[in-house]
This record gives structure tokens, C-alpha cells and sequence, in this order.
């Protein structure tokens, strides 16, 4: 490692463990994560940023590694007395986190960009690397069902990711602006860009679907590194396999290395498909990818960095 | 007592005691509450009604009595996180009260009157009483400090009532209507309206300085009887005293007469001034007025009912 910056691309749950795998093995400066914003919505007048929030709370050292999201010990007493009112309650929204929604709605309406709520937030919670969102413009991933268009929440929360997907859309990415910490980290010297093992339908696509950001990717000087969120041909975390399905691919790390084509320099397949590795069209690690533990994460961390030296080399 | 209706006028927490207790003591479809709402402010983009949440809780039985505010049981992860993230702390939102002024600014934002969302909390917190807000138009009480004019809850909470006080009015009022439920049991055949001891100058004149109101009380049929929400020279609770001297206003009972003026027909005294009962100008119920128990609280809405049956007859 020669120690010059990496660009992490980042969903939710999964892509979180990785970026705090990172930040733990890389010194803060030379880190920064950029997050998805298309899951972001508005509920009960709150601007809720699902993972901007998780990787917050991930990098933070505050988050509920039991249920994947919100904080470690959380309380209830809003949700409880919301559901007394007669409030919508699909959407849990825990005590200590209302804060976060609360306040950073009070200051997007104030004027600011969600990059500099989301920066300052970061730094009140001793978080070293640069958490990004990707666009301080409203992106809104829009699922396509069988029984018609569903925001990402309403799919994903509300209705458990039961809905059939026909397809995905983004709205508003064509004409949103990436951020600028992420132009700026995209137009820097790169060592790595590491795309998490996030959903790439649902949490990377749309901030490849900014425009320039898939021709920036493709044409960087840094390797572009995806880690498979595709192990045993089953999903880690979450609905990418079903939805695989779903959508008529083969829940396979091939699909997910066609998907993201030719902005791609290496891919990391977890070791226990090793045997899915001829053929894949890009340079492969093969390496353990399933991170239950701190070790795991930095163990994982540090063998993408070693494989994306090993690339430039 | 007859059984007729009876009309409760009310700010925060003193009134509500005598709310309470008239809600004991008649049946709860012969008491209307009309609440101030010229407190009410928005504040980390909720709409905040702090006298109807304080009626509200008491008349459910939810009420922190120790504070006189908010809820009992409360606990405060919200406030500590916003505190953590830089937010503005000098107001106090409680876990549980939160849900409150979360799921009305919901209600309001989607075009539902105050009128309804707050019968409607009171219904689903089985409060047998009609809570009324005086008036679905917003009204604002300013108080007119050495210092500059300042919104309520800013020279109540933030600044603890310490400005000196020169004057105060209630922007909105004059173009405000009072709401319907204030209207119609101004209308309807009333045994008694009950001005409760709230402070005369911030909590009970914005709803006498809504257009037809004071007008309507002074022509009632019924007798409008005020308690005294003054004790041996003292407020029992909150800045009436203070105030008043800053008002240049002599801090007695018959001050307080002469402030509600004509539209008065009795006057409850406490026992503690009973050598003030002479030259009020008012017929007097001389009293214990001091609530501190249950029994004290049931007892004064007797004594006050029964006092109004005497007027009428």
C-alpha cells in the first residue's frame, strides 16, 4: 500500500461493514466513503437517509449490529406513544435516532446541503474518514412491481421486499448533481475505488446512475475493486438474490461482475465459491467476504487494498 | 346544578388543575376545555401547542405533576442526541411527548384543522371532555421586552420569564376566527362559563382578543365566574406576579377583576383574601383556590358550579 486515498461506494448494512473495515485499517484522511442517498425519504415531515444513517452509525461505533440498522440500545417511548396517536408505525424510528432525522430536516430547511449536515454530524460523532452523501440533490429509487411503482421504503420496509420487481428506476438522477466531496474524490489521486458488497441494483446503481460517475469510474487511473454480495449463490444480507430472480438473472457473481462491465478492474469472490472464478472477465481475489466479526472486517479490508496495489502494479 | 353545559376557558397548567376537576365532576358531554393556543410555536419544523398538550395530558391522567409539564414517565434519549449533533436544546421534547408534536404537524401538513387532530387525540387518550383549541388560525403571542419584542416560548423557556415586561399582544388574533367548537358552545345554552386561573395578560387574553369573544361573554346568559390567579399577593404558579408589576399593575385580586372587566358576573377569592373581598365589583365566592390534591382540584369545580347555580337563580 502506498498510502494514497481510497474512494469507497457504499449501500447500506453490508456496505457498511466493509467502509468500517476500511476506516479502521486506513488512517482517516485518506478515506472517504461516499453513501447512497436514493433510499432517502420523507415521513412524518422527516428527511430520513437509511444509509447515510448506518454507515454514521456504523463508522461511529453506535449502531445495532443485532438488527443491521439503527443504534445500540435504542428506546422505544416515541414509536410506542406515535401508534397511541393513531401515526403511521411501519416505519420504526427509535428515540436516540429521531434526533439525527429531526435535526438534519430543521437544517436542510434552514438551506444547507445534506453534505455539510451530513459532514458536521460525522464530525460530532468522532467519525475520522469523510462520510459523502452522494448527491445533495433528491434522488428517489423507485421500485417497479407487479402491483405498480413503490417508493424504496414502502418496498422495502413496509411491504418486506415481497413485491415481485420488474424493475428498478431513479428518479431525479439524471439531472442530479454527484456532491461535491464525491467529484472531488472521483477528479483525486486514487489508490482504490472499492464498491461495498452493497445491493448493486438497489444501493450502488444509483450513484452510478449520476451523470459522469460510471464514465468517471471506467476511465480512473485507480482500480475499481467490487466485492461480491453474491456468496454460495445466496444474498449475505437483504434482497439482492430474490430480486436477482426476480429481474431473470442467474444469482451468480458473474452476473453481478456483467453488471457492473467495464468500469470493473478486479472483483472479490468469496472463498467459497472459488470455483465460479474462471471465466468472471476480471482480475479476481478470492478471499473470505462474509464479515461476521471486527477482524473480519479489516481482514477483508486490508486483503481489497493488497489486491487493488497488486492491480496498479 | 342543573346539568346544563359549562364552558371551561383555560391556558397550561393552572387552568388544566381546574379543568381536571370540573372533567370529575360533570358528565364529560356537558364540558367544553377552550385552550390557548397563543403559545403554540414551531420549533425543529413541529408545531408545538404547549397548553392544549399540557389540558391534554391531564385530562387523560398522562401529566408530569412534579414539572407541571409534559408527561409522566418521560424519558429524554431524543433531547441527548440532539444535544449531541449541535441541535437547539433550550427546549425540552421528551421521548413520548415527541410523538405528540411529530403526528399533528403530519396532520396539519396534509390540511387537517387543529380542531381535529386535537379532538381526536383526546378521543384515542379516552378523554371524555371536548378539548378546543380557540382558534384553528394561528396566533401568535409576542411579549414586549426592554429587550425587543420576543415570541412567547422564547421569553417563557429559553429566557425563564426574566425580560422585563413593557407590553404584549397576539399577532393574528384581530383576522383569527375562534374555532368552531369555541363557537358553537359560545352559542349553545351554557350554565356556566369558567375562566380558570391561568395568567390573566398571557394565557386567557388571547382568546378574548379573538374577534366577537369578549363581546359574546359579556352578553352571555350564562355567568362567567373567574378564579383568581392570584394568591397573598403572589401568582400560585408561572410570571403573573412579576408581570403584573412590570405592567405597573398592583399584584390583587381586584386587578384582575378590573382586567376581565364587564364580561365578569362572579369572582373566586381565595380564602388566604378574604379582607380583599370588599369593593371588587363583583359578586364573590371566597374559597380555598389552591389546588395541590385531587380533593382540591374536584372540590373548587364544586364550589365554583355551585356558585354559578346561585348567579342564575
Amino acid at each position: 500500500m502506498s498510502g494514497g486515498n481510497v474512494l469507497a461506494l457504499c449501500g447500506g448494512v453490508g456496505g457498511a461493514k466493509l467502509a468500517l473495515g476500511l476506516s479502521l485499517v486506513l488512517p482517516p484522511e485518506k478515506l472517504t466513503v461516499v453513501v447512497n442517498t436514493g433510499d432517502d425519504f420523507t415521513h412524518l415531515g422527516l428527511r430520513i437517509c437509511p444509509d447515510i444513517d448506518t454507515v454514521t452509525y456504523t463508522l461511529a461505533g453506535l449502531s445495532n449490529t443485532e438488527t443491521g440498522w439503527g443504534r445500540a440500545g435504542e428506546s422505544w417511548e416515541f414509536m410506542e406513544n406515535l401508534r397511541s396517536l393513531g401515526g403511521p408505525a411501519w416505519f420504526n424510528l427509535g428515540d436516540k435516532d429521531l434526533a439525527t432525522h429531526v435535526e438534519r430536516t430543521r437544517r436542510l430547511m434552514a438551506g444547507e446541503a445534506l453534505s455539510a449536515v451530513t459532514a458536521d454530524f460525522a464530525g460530532r460523532l468522532g467519525i475520522g474518514p469523510a462520510v459523502v452523501p452522494m448527491s445533495d440533490d433528491e434522488v428517489a429509487t423507485v421500485v417497479e412491481t407487479d402491483g405498480g411503482d413503490l417508493a424504496f421504503q414502502h418496498y422495502f420496509v413496509r411491504d418486506r421486499c415481497e413485491p415481485a420487481v420488474r424493475g428498478i428506476r431513479f428518479e431525479g438522477a439524471e439531472s442530479a448533481m454527484p456532491s461535491p466531496g464525491f467529484i472531488a474524490a472521483l477528479r483525486g489521486a486514487l489508490d482504490a475505488v472499492v464498491v461495498c458488497p452493497s445491493n448493486p441494483y438497489l444501493s450502488v446503481d444509483p450513484l452510478l446512475a449520476l451523470p459522469g460517475v460510471r464514465e468517471a469510474l471506467a476511465h480512473h487511473a485507480a482500480p475499481v475493486i467490487a466485492v461480491s454480495p453474491i456468496v454460495g449463490g445466496r444474498a449475505i444480507k437483504g434482497p439482492t438474490a430474490k430480486l436477482m430472480g426476480e429481474l431473470g438473472l442467474a444469482v451468480t457473481p458473474a452476473t453481478i461482475v456483467r453488471h457492473y462491465g467495464d468500469m470493473l478492474d478486479g472483483f472479490v469472490l468469496d472463498s467459497e465459491d472459488r470455483d465460479l472464478a474462471d471465466g468472471l472477465g476480471a482480475s479476481t481475489l478470492i478471499t473470505n467476504t462474509v464479515m461476521k466479526t471486527i477482524e473480519d472486517r479489516t481482514g477483508l479490508a486490508r486483503a481489497v487494498l493488497d489486491f487493488a496495489a497488486r492491480l496498479r502494479a
